[in-house]
């Protein structure tokens, strides 16, 4: 394997000069500028983005010293939080904008190496909270590829025209295919543990032995080889689908693609628009979009979402108000997860005519056309992020709010709820999407999560017609809480202050617990068992400490010393 | 509340001296002396054990002055490793040495306080690594008592005749039904996140919205909510099945125990015996049972169990082979995971005659009374505990080996198998015990597990009569590699001085990640969800740091200081 094409080899890349301690340093370090997660094809950096036909061909071209932030290079198509977030962007470009897309192809535009995951001197130097962030994003964004196949009959090959190591392999494994070029060389490789003293932290293990089925046993033994497998072997392991020769690569790979494209139900009906760009109106303390307002409290680590109602009846708009109102709402959780982590709990407000929700919701559950699906689609993975925000969620449902339909799954979304049970009484209603629209990461409903204890009050509150009044959005379970006007500001203010005095950890680890009652799917393995072993780990001594060995990684001639005692 | 039926209140115990720093400290503390796992009823020290017809009682009543350790004094029923193991033991002298019983009652010995919980001092001082065993430990005991409802009809009551705080109710949890005095005081609570900033290391919040379905919002607060839950409340909120007024609680509890045990199909039938003790003979590197030897190899961190099969063919022996030898095997796995925590990769091989064991697993898997079903349990109870050891497990299947059956599954259960293909070959074959009898914490047979791709291929191995020769074994998927005698040596020195230089941290996660594919259950959720989540905040500063809240339980007017940013 050249040099080149295996980076993760102690000793092969220069010595990154003052990581050493970052690591520690890096918890106390001063601000960095706030990310911005919003951008568009012509500024694209990392990837190179081209259709032909039914094809999307993205070719991940990273630039070196194009990092987010200063103090490590990307070399060698590793990444960082800025790729991904372009990732990200072509994936929704790509089911908005291109329906006439039914298969994309993700490939290297560099010789002889597909990928090489995430940065190591940018992981060394970041911040606990950080690191577990960006890992939460990148495991969003490949779940958005695996989405768009599920829902959007886009599919997925990963053209490994080089060595795919770390987080390279693990973004080929969100792939619906993964095609491995045979050239003595190229490889897969999971080498996190082995050089890094970390878990793969995209998903790998779970993929590996979940969506692969790699047999356990030889999933151990691949995820203890650095330089991991290539040719048949990896295909006798499932690691890959198929091995293609250099003088056919290319040819194979497109007409794989084009296979793939010819089964879609995608369209190019007319109706694509080019997504609008949402550019909020930003103060320090708010971050003011069109349908979303995030307002923010440092002092008492307390963040508003509202989320407005839509002006207009539904089926004018060539930017319908979910497409643009989720959008926002999306943009904003990743601000408030990356930008303000001192943010402990988030209020859930909705405000405007519920009529007028529930009108949209109805005319978006009765659209069958792929740009209606698209939308969807927005909402489902919105909500999912919403579930998946490590900060605790209160609803809160006073007069003048719209807590109907997909703007309910917000409260349902959220830890506790409280309605204010006053004479102009705040209401909640159910609508055409509450029935099973949009799932949770677990593949139940919110309603079947809410009320797995009893599975007939799902249909008996989806029966009921109108909205709850707040005594029977109470008794029928739908709220946690319906104080009258005398109590509200009290409960209020002690349930937040209560909440404020907690420890940030318990609270993300008991949240992460009780939000994902039920059965569990890939999704939420991801999230839940494998994510929480990574944190683990990378908050170990053996990892990040002075003699670990992510710190240590890339220092000549110094090995990790590690505490063996096994946990 | 009486201060003393609610411990977990800051300053409400006496000053922990000398505490504050021990968390840091205790991870490079001087050895302790091992713990030892077997004990008897005579020689209890924090519970009676006592039988009344169908029902057993269970009274807890822990010595203030009887810690495994010294340091910490088990006030307010608090419990230590120690008072679990005593736990576990009747939880086993019940299924096996009491046919007659067909519910167990749990409660205190105490007035107005069932349990307090782990012991906070108990924890705060011990170092990470045998925290998160100690709670892996108390873990399997209440599933232990969950498998006794499940698969050898005794039903439980946890009679809580006081408040149950923190490990208190999680151990309540456990039980089938949950009946909670009303006398306008006793309480269920899980105080940990509010009082200790560590989540409930028992099982708690999965058994909460996962077992007893509690709502999730409803959950969020209780979960959050130091003081508890009493009354209709606690009815209202599904956290207990009944309340009871004082006056009529222990004839209620005793009616509901005759009705439940009324249920039973277990039987008196003379064939009950005392558990044997184990005596083992132990030195500084061995410690051999009758069945099983454990040797240690402290230079290379590596240990070798080995099972020998059966002396006689089955069916005469008082104490079956299954029941000794899985007995010994599970004892071993304990004084692995506690005492010797440096280990990092274990060697299983077996020894013996093939054939024996299959007589054995035939005699068994034959057996319709209800000592075989408890003796199929400790096999499949030791398998588990197997699979959930963080160790590395390599099996190793030499000639003379006996890999049949129930000691085959200790094959399926490593990491990986390693066979050695001499001309006189070592071989591995199925028995009666691989179809189904012996499932993993996921619900899946082990075998179903390792061909979670390919389901059919169950079937075929399943349908192969006899032992599969070492080529076949290999081509079967039964084993990871068969290196011939030429290169054994080398191939299985590599495999370990390979293992040997990862980082334990990493090699804990990948495996508890590989391991478990496929669904989820209780079990791997709260082994690995729950734990993975527990284990990370147990090494957080937030929890353990000099100014965290675990470390500063107890200590009056000192309020913990917490880094906000959420994770």
């Amino acid at each position: 394997m050249p040099a080149e094409a295996f980076p993760l080899t102690a000793g092969r890349l220069p010595p990154a000069r003052g990581v050493r301690y970052l690591c520690a340093m890096a918890d106390n370090a001063a601000p960095q500028p706030p990310v911005e997660f919003e951008t568009h094809p012509s500024r694209y950096r990392h990837w190179k983005l081209a259709f032909e036909g039914s094809i999307a061909r993205l070719s991940m071209a990273v630039r070196e010293d194009g990092g987010l932030r200063p103090g490590y290079q990307l070399k060698l198509n590793s990444y960082d939080l800025g790729v991904d977030i372009e990732l990200a962007d072509a994936v929704q470009r790509i089911r908005f904008e291109h329906p006439e897309v039914g298969a994309v192809v993700v490939d290297s535009a560099l010789q002889r190496l597909f990928c090489a995951g995430a940065n190591i001197f940018m992981l060394a130097s970041s911040a606990h909270p950080f690191k577990v962030n960006f890992c939460k994003f990148t495991n969003e964004t490949r779940l958005a590829i695996e989405d768009a196949s599920a829902h959007s009959g886009i599919k997925w090959i990963a053209a490994l025209n080089g060595t795919a190591s770390g987080g390279g392999y693990e973004l080929a494994l969100a792939a619906d295919e993964i095609l491995l070029i045979d050239d003595g060389s190229s490889a897969v490789s999971l080498p996190e543990v082995a050089l890094l003293g970390v878990l793969p932290g995209t998903g790998g293990l779970t993929r590996v032995v979940d969506k692969r089925k790699v047999r356990r046993d030889l999933a151990d033994v691949f995820s203890a080889l650095p330089e991991g497998v290539k040719g048949k072997r990896a295909v006798d392991w499932r690691l890959v689908d198929r091995v293609i020769p250099r003088s056919h690569f290319d040819q194979d790979v497109r007409d794989r693609a084009l296979e793939l494209a010819a089964l879609t139900d995608r369209k190019a009906d007319g109706t694509a628009r080019e997504l609008e760009p949402l550019q909020p109106e930003v103060t320090p303390d708010r971050r003011q979009y069109r349908f979303v307002t995030l307002d923010l409290d440092a002092a008492r680590r307390l963040a508003t979402l509202t989320v407005r109602a839509p002006a207009e009846p539904a089926g004018a708009d060539a930017f319908p108000w979910h497409l643009r109102a989720f959008r926002e709402l999306d943009d904003a959780l990743l601000h408030l997860r990356l930008n303000h982590l001192d943010v402990g709990t988030v209020l859930l407000k909705t405000v405007g005519d519920p009529a007028l929700v529930l009108g949209h919701d109805r005319w978006l559950a009765g659209r069958r056309d792929w740009l209606g699906r698209e939308i969807l689609g927005q909402v489902r993975r919105t909500l999912k992020r919403l579930d998946l925000t490590a900060k605790t969620l209160y609803a809160v449902i006073e007069p003048g709010s719209c807590f109907t339909g997909s703007l309910f799954e917000m409260a349902l979304a959220a830890d506790r709820s409280y309605l204010l049970a006053s004479e102009k009484a705040a209401t909640v209603e159910l609508s055409p999407l509450s029935a099973g629209a949009l799932p949770m990461s677990n593949g139940l409903t919110r309603l079947q999560t809410r009320f797995l204890h009893d599975p007939a009050q799902v249909e008996r509150v989806l029966a009921h017609r109108g909205s709850f009044a707040p005594a029977a959005a109470l008794e029928a379970g739908l709220v946690t809480f319906a104080p009258d006007a005398i109590d509200w500001d009290d409960e209020l203010r002690l349930a937040l202050e209560e909440r404020a005095s907690l420890s940030p950890d318990a609270l993300t680890g008991m949240e992460a617990n009780l939000r994902f009652a039920g059965p569990e799917t890939l999704e939420t393995k991801i999230f839940g068992r494998l994510s929480a072993w990574q944190n683990w780990i990378f908050q170990r001594p053996n990892a990040v400490g002075e003699k670990g060995a992510l710190a240590l990684y890339g220092r000549k001639g110094q090995r990790p010393e590690f505490d063996w005692r096994r946990t």
